[in-house]
């Protein structure tokens, strides 16, 4: 409790330097944090913005050890540090999630057997091999399609293969990376319930909301999910809650979840702010970026209200347009109420560039128009 | 309208580096702006978190010229910036708001005479060299006290003497500055109305707001103004608009009232963010800091609508604690709907050190206990 050493701000280390490190920019500035990303290049979405960059690589145990200097905690991007070097982390500093919940995060077969463990329901999986594993799981679970699923290193579809036939299996297993056979669910929709834990083990869960995705990427968030059985709701929010403590995270949990039949299937977990929550910057009372600083912070949790009855976020993905400013003369003219956040990326196809959120009390389809508007004026023709 | 050229992110540069314009930060990076601030030291509260600050001095034409290269609009965090190198920056860029407006806004006899020309009220005045002048004045305006204001330099209280009688008034003319007296008004309350107006003439009007000042320095803001008449509040904005069109304001214009008698009396004029508008980053769908870099950047404007019915915003002054993190576990956990800011600031006595909002749809003076609740826990004994 010294006091000179209280006065300087705590120090907050982000692995990553992508869109989810930019956003928290904002929320560091206002508790002000001393805030520092570890970023691929200088260009990076978080380094164009963050007086704290380091360039550097964080599959280097040197350069992650060097950048976590003068951190009073270390938190991540992304899932990709390996996890050997998160052990070389936690014996210089706080490493928030820590490196025993980042393994569930990094290895699905790891995740899939904890959330069994737990009672808690997923897709039918099995870790595979050869082709006969494969034909052999959807012998057992409906025939074809198969989902492979790569065990470690996947994102936004990357490392999920829908597989038609035995063809589409043997193509994925010759890649030679570990995977597992999922059952191909045929849900009713897909959810997601985000939830913020502290080290002292406080919880918070956002509203559950709405996940659209299509080829993988997310493209839609309806917050409140629309039509929800307010006791579903509730079960997905104690789930996330159970999730969070029996996995031991620290800071933000995204738990994606499939509702099919009226039951609750886990299908991914992510440990950082979550494209599900970016909704959280317009229109809940504490944004998840803050959230997640306050958690690893281990500072009481913010209210994770809604201001506003509905949100609607659509992702800008990569299309035809290069130039994102463009489009915003007409946007902000035709739409002074559309909530724009542009990532500073360059355009690439089907890339998560920026995303438009629309919140208030009006008729959610409406909403849901304004929304597709101004992303489809300011990114066209992006799938 | 060369491709290459517009997909790079504008450039913003401001002027100063206070809390202005380290809230501007948020804002520009939502709209991917390339957002630069001069800075007189690397320590101040912006430089700490904007990736693009200069070190300089406002006061030093070389400084200003060598900070404007590169940037497609300047602007300010404080109306220092001496005139004739506003002049000189003009050449080389745009200045928003440009030096015609900016003179308004430095010199309060200029403002005062144009607002007179204008047909707006504003407190009696009149520039004064001498006693004899001050003596004379008050004997025309309900004798002592009366109000001495230095016409160029002033903010926060500062550059303002109310003085009682001729001894008062004596000492300040001994500073040798030059001023103007004015009647002391003896008004209802103090109000506020934020103005947005961009180069091509949109304008855009927040709700107007209470504040309550104490020493000349802002406490409180409620927005909306608590039981102002709706036609005073509307002609107010109407106010509001006709100054910054007919000032040439590009960027925001803040009106700082008094309401007297029922009638509204322009007192200061503000062209940057300011402080009354500070709520508008929790609580209107458009930050004034949004706004301001729309403004500037001849965007369309964005909404100006309240996202809950009340925010309260109480101003964190320095006082005891030097420590403005120590009181934080307290703070949220007792109030986890309480958004904190904080400037990053050393601790000096009475000086803007951060701000808390309270925004929701409850009871006001529930809001109002809750904001002063937080802000005299994190920064107690703050007169």
């Amino acid at each position: 409790m010294g006091e000179p050493a209280l006065r300087r701000p705590p120090v907050v280390g982000m692995v990553g330097a992508g869109q989810l490190a930019r956003m928290t920019v904002p929320a560091a500035v206002a508790l002000n944090c001393d805030f520092r990303v570890l970023a691929e290049t200088s260009s990076d979405s978080a380094a164009q913005v963050c007086a704290g960059t380091t360039v550097g690589d964080f599959g280097s145990v040197s350069d992650l050890l060097a950048f976590a200097v003068g951190c009073d905690v270390i938190t991540f991007d992304h899932e990709h540090v390996p996890n050997a070097h998160l052990s070389a982390l936690e014996r210089i500093t706080a490493v928030r999630p820590g490196r025993g919940a980042l393994r569930f995060a990094q290895n699905k077969r790891a995740m899939r057997e904890k959330i069994v463990a737990l009672g808690i329901r997923c897709p039918g999986y099995q870790p595979v091999s050869a082709l006969a594993d494969v034909r052999d799981f959807a012998g057992r679970h409906g025939g074809w399609p198969v989902v492979l699923k790569a065990i470690a290193g996947g994102y936004d579809g990357k490392g999920v293969w829908v597989c038609d036939g035995p063809e589409d299996a043997a193509k994925v297993l010759g890649h030679g990376i570990g995977v597992i056979a999922e059952e191909h669910l045929k849900f009713d929709s897909e959810l997601a319930v985000l939830i913020a834990r502290s080290p002292r083990g406080q919880g918070a869960a956002y509203p559950v909301v709405r996940t659209v995705q299509r080829d993988g990427v997310c493209r839609e968030v309806i917050a409140p999910a629309p039509g929800l059985d307010p006791g579903l709701a509730i079960c997905a929010q104690r789930l996330g809650l159970e999730v969070a403590a029996e996995l031991g995270v620290t800071g933000l949990l995204a738990v994606e979840l499939f509702l099919a039949g009226g039951e609750l299937i886990v299908n991914e977990l992510a440990m950082r702010p979550h494209n599900s929550g970016h909704w959280t910057i317009d229109a809940a009372v504490t944004s998840q970026f803050e959230q997640h600083l306050r958690a690893i912070l281990d500072l009481p949790l913010g209210s994770t209200a809604m201001t506003a009855r509905h949100a609607v976020m659509v992702n800008l993905l990569g299309g035809d347009e290069h130039d994102l400013h463009a489009g915003l003369p007409h946007v902000m003219a035709a739409d002074p109420g559309v909530k724009v956040h542009l990532y500073g990326k360059p355009v690439r196809r089907g890339r998560k560039v920026g995303h438009v959120t629309v919140a208030g009390d009006e008729d959610l389809e409406t909403m849901r128009d304004r929304a597709w508007r101004a992303a489809e004026h300011l990114s066209p023709c992006a799938g």
